[in-house]
């Protein structure tokens, strides 16, 4: 298949028709996602979450700009809900992007979320695919906002980063628990404002708690006041810092970045390094993979089964004949999906 | 069935036990929801959504206070991403409700979205469904975050009110331009703080934009740099305010509230009733209705698919089967799917 080859070629325009037919979905996509398949599973990839104004566009940019000082080539795509008669937020994350974007080692990608109900992660998750098929050496998913998409998709990365920022009165209270547990590396953005300190202390506290030991983290550095940052990150994450110790479990390292200079960026990108490192040495790896795999087949199959719902069955048809039925109250939704799937089952609405 | 009859009597016992059993969905549940379907869409279901920090909960509290002066009886969902461990965003919530979570009129289910992944929207529905059959006249559906599924949710109700504040630095910014376009109503609360009247700005200047007359609703008041609030909203929500005009699309008033003091909250009630006239003058509340209930169906019928795929075909041992193959590059998830959903299309499968 001619798309699939170019992908594989590293040819730009191929990439960008393949990644317009993925995002729409559909039995073309399908074709290029399979033919590409082999060639996954070679890059890293880091999710990127948080809630919506902790600077986690600018931290993904200056990212992006260290893995490139390494000579990475790096794949962004920024899951944004979007607006057709707007477009604000896509154009303000093009702008922001400009440092990186001009590199043609750089590849970003806004997605929409409208119309993508549902399957949003995993169609993420194939658009990652193929910018690993393609050679990018890095790929960053970057997501906005705090909800249980947003969460589904970060955990479709092999390493997630939660992005908090001090300002927010109330501190991780704001942030639900569910949010708070699913993250590798924990990031304290614009850590040179009032508070960061608080803040990070909070979440190495409910980290503590996580692991049953309350205060274990909550080293007397901590308790200081002082407004300096990377401290204690620059202890903790030089070359010559704490080896990775695969048979114990991670520990999620809270490290504080104001990513607006760069500052504590380079220390992030080589936490992240740590953490892939663990996750190949303690076998994770393969089991994340072999998970979300298993998870993408089940996605995979259940959007086929709605396709044929859809396109080979009369169970649309059906659907209209008694949608009145159910909205003056005769039958219930329960009743009509009950008949619509026995049909399905015994063949006969085939 | 003893549980339908129990709630329909409107004992409280029978229906503690049926939210769960709804919850935790399945069989049981399908019956619960078919016994009470002839009585529901009798309440009137209110969405309130926001990001975190923005005083929602404590609106929804004052608007159920509202509402039990005017004798109504006020059932609450809160769906919230919540944790096995800390169990804080919830213990939370229930302090917070003690004001009115001591009126028998009053019932408050706070919903975890932990294991409810891809059909939380219809679980929530459903909930509101049974708070209906229980006779409950109002029921409010809180949603904490602005994500996807979030928003997904609000959609379910009838009205939805998007809840914003002054604090967030970068104003409507920070929130997304698809979160913008869902609500009905809009609430700057916490409107005694400074950059509320300038937020309010902000938003109908955008509500203007939408309706392609971008400074409409900017008038001279709304530029003063008065921290009164209230003012405007009082003048436009008076009985003898603007009459509802079934006839032109609904303009989505922007009102300011005070939620901690319960100021502009009886107005938002108020405004909230307008709403629901409007869409029944308009014929509007029978054709949301009727487009929820066709999604309802189609929800449920996916459901009973994708049960039946778990259950009665082979689909779930062959996945395991191929799942191998998968992990190591051999087949992709593209191919076994495929390989699946032939099997049950062909009942071989079965």
């Amino acid at each position: 298949m001619d798309l699939v080859d170019g992908i594989l070629k590293a040819d730009s325009r191929s990439m960008a028709r393949a990644l317009s037919i993925i995002e729409s979905g559909g039995h073309q996509a399908q074709e290029i996602l399979k033919g590409i398949f082999s060639k996954t599973g070679r890059g890293v990839v880091v999710g990127v979450t948080g809630p919506p104004g902790s600077g986690k566009s600018t931290l993904v940019d200056k990212l992006a700009q260290a893995y490139r000082k390494q000579s990475k080539s790096v794949g962004i795509v920024a899951v944004d809900p979007t607006s057709p008669f707007t477009g604000g937020a896509l154009l303000g994350d093009r702008i922001r992007m400009e440092s990186v974007s001009l590199d043609p080692h750089v590849f970003i990608r806004s997605m929409a979320t409208r119309g993508a109900h549902g399957g949003l992660a995993t169609t993420t998750e194939e658009v990652a695919d193929l910018l690993e098929a393609f050679g990018f050496q890095r790929i960053i998913v970057e997501t906005v906002g705090v909800g249980q998409t947003e969460l589904d998709i970060a955990r479709t990365a092999e390493t997630t980063v939660l992005v908090l920022v001090p300002e927010s009165g109330d501190g991780i209270q704001t942030l639900k628990a569910g949010v708070m547990e699913i993250a590798d590396l924990y990031v304290v953005n614009k850590s040179d404002r009032l508070g960061a300190d608080k803040l990070r202390q909070e979440v190495e506290v409910m980290l503590g708690i996580r692991r049953g030991n309350a205060f274990r983290h909550v080293a007397p550095h901590h308790r200081s006041d002082s407004r300096t940052v990377g401290q204690s990150d620059r202890k903790r994450l030089q070359p010559d810092g704490p080896a990775v110790r695969p048979s114990e479990p991670w520990e999620p390292p809270v490290l504080g970045t104001v990513a607006s200079t760069g500052q504590g960026v380079d220390e992030l990108a080589e936490a992240l390094d740590r953490h892939h490192v663990y996750l190949e040495a303690s076998g994770q790896l393969v089991e994340r993979r072999r998970r979300r795999l298993a998870a993408r087949t089940r996605a995979v199959l259940e959007r086929g089964v709605q396709r044929w719902l859809v396109e080979a069955t009369r169970a649309e048809e059906l659907l209209r004949q008694r949608l009145d039925e159910v909205t003056d109250g005769r039958r219930s939704p329960y009743d009509v999906a009950a008949e619509i799937l026995d049909q399905v089952k015994t063949g006969v609405a085939r």
